[in-house]
C-alpha cells in the first residue's frame, strides 16, 4: 500500500522552487506530460476538462454576442504570410515549415499557423461585396505551432490549444467597439470563471502584436508575482486589409477598406489557475471550471452499507455537481485525502460509518481546509453554497496578494529595489520613448504590461530618465 | 434587385452531373469554400454548425459511455510512425513532413498526424503500469492531414476535423467489445441524427485500416448509388502495443501487453447528408443538425405591423427551435424562399398581413413543398410535430432508395449489368481471395463494401470465380 505522504513529498517546495513546483503539479495531478515530440505537450483527460469547460463557457458568450465559428486550414502558404510586412517580420523566427508531402518536394513552403490573419483576410478579401456583408465576426478553436526556444507546460508550448476570433467591419468606431467588447468578455471569463482577478489595459507600441496598431490585454498575477499576459485583443485598422484587398462597397457607393480586430486566450490560462491558485499541497481549482468539484471518499468503506450509502450519494449530487467517488481499493483515506488535494478538488465529502448512523457527512474545503459536519438532508445546499463561497474566497486571495504586491516606483532605484524584494507590479511613469522602456528591461528584468484603462498620476517624471511623463505604466516580470 | 431564379440557375443539374451539383452546393449555401491552400478547405459557419451540432451530439454520446477527451500533439517523430509496419506502408505516400523549424533544418522530420495511433500508443506505454489502469479510453477531437492526389470538399480533403478515438484494454474480448459499441454508436449518429440508413459490417483484409486486425465500418448510399465510407472501428489486437511496449502487469502478476481499438468520424459526414438528402432545389437538411430549422419570411415586410410581428414570432420560437427571420431589404420575398430552400432549412415560416389578420401563418416544408396554415396559438407544437415528421419522411426517403438500389448478382455478368445501370450495392457471394476482389474492382470499379454481421446466402459461389463461396459481402463504387 503507498504511503499517505507518496504525493505530497515529490512536489517541489512551492516558496523554494516555483517553477520545479509548477511542472511537478502538472505532472503529478495529471493535466499533461511531456511527449516525443520536443516542445509539445500531451494534455490529458483531467488537463482537458478544464480547457473544455473554459472553451463551452466561453464559446457561449462569444456566441451571445454575435460571434460564429468556423474552420480555416492549417497550412497557410509562405507567400500570404509575406503580404504584411510587420506580421511576418514578427512571426517568421517562430514558424515551421512543410516542404515535403505526398512524396514530393512542394513548389513553395507552407507554414503550419502560428496565427491566421494571413488566412482570414485572404477569405474575407473573396467573402467581402458589400457594406451589408458586414460585419463578419468570426472565430475558431484550433491549435496553432510557434517554435518558442524555452518551453513550459500550458504557458509556452509549441504546440497551443486557443480560439483566434478574426474580424472585419464597416468602420473604425465599430471595429474599435469589437476590440474592447472582447476584452472585456476575456476579463469575464478570468475573474468570473477563474476567480483570478486581472489588469486590463492597453500594450506599448513595443509590446503590441506583430502587425497590429493597438494591442490590448489583460494580465494575471503569479503567486510568485510574476505578469502573466492572459488573453490579448487587437485593433488592425487597415493594415491587413490594404494587402490582402478587404474592400467593399459602402453606403456611398465607394469603395473602402475594412477595418479589423483579432483577439485570443488559449490554454495558458490553465498555467494561470495553477499559479495564481496552487498552494503547497497541489493544485487549487475554481469551482466553476474543476473537472470534479466535490470527491466523496468512503471511511472504512469494507463496513456494511458505508459503500452503499457513498454510491446513492453520489448518484443523488450528480444532478447538481461534477461529483466522483473514490473507491479504490488499494489505497488508504488518507493517500486518497492527499491525491484529492494535489488534483485541487474543492470540496472532499468524507462518509463513514458513524456518519451514516447519525445522517451526515464530513466536507472539507480545499481552499481553507475548513471541515464541516453537515445533515444529509441539507447536502446539496450547503455544497452549493460551500462552493460559492470558495469561489468568492480564492477571488479574494489572489485580489489580496495583488494589491499588496502593487507597488509605486518614482525613480529607477526605487523600481529596482522593489523589483528585486517582491517582484509583482510597479506603477511608474514614462516618457513614451523605448530607449526607457529597453533601459527598465535591461536594468530590472520587467516588461511594460500595459497602460491602463484608468491611468493614474504618481509623478510628473518618467521613471526612467526623468524627462516629462506621458503615460501610468505598470510594470512586472513576467513568464 | 437579384432575381428570384438566380440561385437555382446557377446551380448543375442533379440528374445530369451529380459531381458539379455537389460542388456547387457546397459553394452557393455557403457550407464552405475553396482556399489558396490547395486541397484545403475554409469550412464557413453555417458548414460549421452543422459540424458542432453532430460533433456535439456524439461527444455526450462517448461520455455517457466512458470515453475521456484529450489532446495531444500534431507533429509526430517519423521514428515513431515507423514501428509499425503495415501502419507506414499505408500512411506513408500520403503524409507531410515538417523538415524546418524557427530558422533551422530539423535533425529529424516531423509528421504532421494523418491518424494518432502511434502518438497515442507512446503515450500509453508511459502510462500504463498495472490492469488497475485499464481501460484508457480516450478521443480527441482535432484535425489530420492527408495528402490526397485528387480532392473534394468534406469527402476528401487534405486537411479534415474528425475524431480518433483510440483505447486500450485488458482482454482481447473487452477491446472487440468497444469496438463494436463504438460502431454502434456510429450507427446511432447517422440514422436518428442524420436520417441516414447505415449498412454496417466488416471490411475484407484488403479494405482495412493499415495495422488494423479487423476493421468494421458503416456506409451510407449517395443519392446516384455510390457507397461512402461514413465511420470506422478498428480492433488492433496487440499489433501496435507490442512494438510499443504497451505492457502492463495483469492479475495474476504477469506482463500482458494490451489490446487496442481506434475508432473516427469525420467532417466527411456534411458530404453524407448533402448527397443522401439534396436535391435539384438545394441542400436538405435533417432537422436535427440544421443550424437553422425554422426561417421566418415577412410577406409585404413593409405593411404596418408586419415586421413587429415576424420578430415577436422569432423572439417566441427560439425558446424551443433554432429560427432565424430574413428581414434583408434588398431581396423580394420569391428570392427569400429560394435562399431558405438552397440553404436546406427544414420549415419556412412565411407571414403577412393578411395572416396576422388571421391569427395564423402558413409553414412550408423543404422536404415535400407541402403548406399548411397554422393557427399562432398552436404554432410550437404543429412546428415540433412537423420537425418530427420531416426527420423521419427524411429517413424514408433514403432508406426505400437503398432498397431499390440493393440488387443480387450471382455471376459477374449480372454484377456488371446492374453496376452499370443502376449504381447501388451489389449482394454477392464471395471465395475470399483478394484475387476475386480486385477483379471485380477492375472490371465494375465496385469495392467490396463490407460482409454484414448478418450474413444471406445468395449464392453458392463466388460472384468471379465460381468456386464454393465463403462469405455474403456487398459491393458498390465509392466516393
Amino acid at each position: 500500500m503507498a504511503k499517505e505522504q507518496d504525493f505530497v513529498k515529490d512536489i517541489a517546495d512551492i516558496d523554494q522552487d516555483f517553477a520545479k513546483w509548477y511542472t511537478d503539479i502538472v505532472k503529478k495531478a495529471e493535466l499533461a506530460d511531456y511527449t516525443d515530440t520536443k516542445g509539445c505537450i500531451a494534455i490529458r483527460p483531467y488537463g482537458y476538462e478544464i480547457w473544455e469547460n473554459i472553451r463551452n463557457y466561453a464559446d457561449k458568450l462569444f456566441k451571445e454576442n454575435g460571434v460564429k465559428n468556423v474552420y480555416f486550414p492549417m497550412l497557410i502558404p509562405e507567400s500570404l504570410l509575406q503580404k504584411e510586412k510587420d506580421h511576418v517580420e514578427g512571426f517568421a523566427p517562430e514558424v515551421a515549415f512543410v516542404t515535403e508531402a505526398g512524396g514530393e518536394k512542394l513548389d513553395e513552403r507552407l507554414v503550419i499557423r502560428p496565427t491566421s490573419e494571413t488566412m482570414f483576410s485572404v477569405l474575407y478579401s473573396k467573402w467581402l461585396k458589400s457594406w451589408r456583408d458586414l460585419p463578419m465576426v468570426y472565430n475558431q478553436w484550433c491549435s496553432v505551432l510557434r517554435w518558442e526556444k524555452e518551453t513550459r507546460p500550458f504557458l509556452r508550448s509549441r504546440e497551443f490549444l486557443w480560439q483566434e476570433g478574426h474580424t472585419i467591419h464597416e468602420t473604425k468606431e465599430e471595429a474599435m467597439n469589437r476590440t474592447i467588447k472582447m476584452l472585456e468578455i476575456y476579463e469575464t471569463i478570468v475573474q468570473d470563471l477563474l476567480a483570478i482577478p486581472v489588469l486590463k489595459g492597453r500594450k506599448t507600441p513595443k509590446e503590441k502584436f506583430a502587425g497590429a496598431e493597438e494591442t490590448y490585454t489583460i494580465e494575471t498575477l503569479t503567486r510568485d508575482g510574476r505578469a502573466l499576459q492572459s488573453g490579448t485583443s487587437h485593433y488592425f485598422g487597415q493594415n491587413f486589409t490594404i494587402p490582402f484587398d478587404v474592400k467593399f462597397q459602402n453606403r456611398e457607393g465607394k469603395e473602402e477598406y475594412a477595418y479589423q480586430t483579432s483577439w485570443g486566450i488559449s490554454t495558458r490560462l490553465i498555467g494561470a489557475i495553477i499559479m495564481a491558485h496552487g498552494d503547497e499541497r497541489g493544485l487549487k481549482l475554481p469551482p466553476k471550471i474543476a473537472p470534479i468539484q466535490v470527491r466523496i471518499i468512503p471511511i472504512a468503506m469494507h463496513k456494511e452499507g458505508v459503500l452503499e450509502k457513498a454510491e446513492e450519494l453520489r448518484k443523488m449530487l450528480e444532478k447538481d455537481f461534477r461529483v466522483d467517488l473514490d473507491s479504490r481499493e488499494q489505497f488508504s483515506p488518507g493517500y486518497k485525502f492527499n491525491d484529492c488535494e494535489l488534483k485541487g478538488i474543492p470540496i472532499r465529502l468524507e462518509i463513514g460509518p458513524r456518519d451514516i448512523e447519525n445522517g451526515e457527512c464530513i466536507l472539507v474545503r480545499r481552499d481553507t481546509a475548513e471541515k464541516v459536519t453537515v445533515k444529509l438532508e441539507n447536502l446539496n445546499q450547503e455544497i452549493k453554497n460551500m462552493l460559492e463561497d470558495i469561489h468568492n474566497n480564492m477571488f479574494k486571495l489572489c485580489k489580496d496578494r495583488l494589491d499588496e504586491k502593487t507597488h509605486i516606483a518614482k525613480n529607477l532605484d526605487e523600481f529596482e529595489t522593489i523589483i528585486n524584494t517582491d517582484q509583482g507590479y510597479i506603477k511608474a511613469m514614462w516618457c513614451g520613448n523605448q530607449e526607457c522602456e529597453d533601459k527598465i528591461k535591461e536594468l530590472t528584468g520587467a516588461h511594460s504590461r500595459c497602460i491602463p484603462f484608468q491611468e493614474e498620476h504618481v509623478s510628473d517624471t518618467c521613471v526612467c530618465c526623468g524627462k516629462p511623463a506621458k503615460h501610468f505604466v505598470i510594470w512586472g516580470r513576467q513568464y
